[in-house]
């Protein structure tokens, strides 16, 4: 399998994490988003979204979204729940993420950290929805290890990806105990080496 | 089960219409969005993003997320493919779809026909990409019947709720040939009345 990836790219990292722990062996194709490489006619051929990650499966055929990506790799493993409801809230965390999550508390840090943004001057939207959407991960934290059932699954990934590195987009981690402490059990249940570029 | 939804929303009629087709029965509480039904206590503690749809299983478990819940509820039907690459198409559809269609072309919509903002006073962010991601509709339908495979699946069922009244967010369906031609093959498929207040 080739993923085409930008290491900067939590939706990307994603993709990398869930292969890592399941053994599943890949060449990464470094694929640089700012440099517009997604863009290109041969990556169009690949992924008409023109968005990374995307991968070609060992048969050749291609596969792109994040979350589409992981569900495929992690089929029949542990980072898919067995019970049909838990599988459901799974899901519903998955889409979460794309709607609710990613799009501000993503896209805040890749205004910061990547187009040079101060992150005084970011839409006051992104920011409102950014710490709405870590209040509420940290609400569901409370009192629970993991976002559904006892162990990590496909939304611990798919959250964890931008939720460990909000302070790049201006968000205060410090306000959010409960997730702080989620990142760092997810990360070490991953196996995600803490300093890995992200 | 009880589903909570607005009719005047895609996202809750994707629910509908997946049960309807499955024949699953369920009771429909009607929840007003523009009257911020969603926003009531009672509301937040069923889903605690305040979005509908919403749904409650017979058993009393709550479950949120419009893809989700179809998901869900159409667990081991025809309308999820039994291969796996299909299966895996299938999801990329469906994340799609939240990501870079539902917040251009649904919001699009809502602006002009619920909130009476004019079509020519859209942010131009959103004119372009709900355009873009119904040529990327039209583009993948050019030679195939539906989004997955030779028959519909939710695929089909996620992108044609809001893709069947992209015309009332100002975008001009006339443009885009093979959509019209399937949304009338999915609208017949799922037994969807033209006429359905939508």
């Amino acid at each position: 399998m080739k993923i085409y990836g930008d290491s900067i790219s939590g939706n990307c990292l994603k993709v990398k994490w869930t292969a890592d722990f399941l053994g599943i062996p890949y060449d990464w194709v470094e694929t640089d988003v700012v440099r517009a490489e997604t863009r290109t006619p041969e990556f169009l051929a690949l992924n008409p979204a023109g968005q990374v990650p995307a991968v070609v499966l060992d048969d050749g055929r291609p596969l792109a979204q994040s979350n589409a990506i992981m569900l495929h790799l992690a089929e029949g493993s542990r980072l898919i729940p067995e019970d049909a409801y838990d599988r459901a809230r799974m899901f519903e965390w998955l889409f979460w993420e794309q709607y609710s999550h990613e799009p501000y508390v993503a896209v805040a840090r890749f205004q910061v950290k990547y187009l040079g943004r101060p992150a005084a001057e970011l839409e006051p939207k992104i920011v409102d929805r950014g710490r709405a959407a870590l209040q509420r991960l940290e609400d569901a934290l409370a009192e629970k290890p993991f976002l559904v059932g006892e162990a990590p699954t496909l939304a611990d990934v798919a959250l964890v990806a931008y939720t460990r590195v909000a302070d790049e987009g201006g968000f205060d981690l410090a306000a959010y105990p409960a997730l702080q402490a989620w990142i760092d059990r997810v990360e070490r249940a991953l196996g995600i080496a803490a300093a890995e570029a992200a």
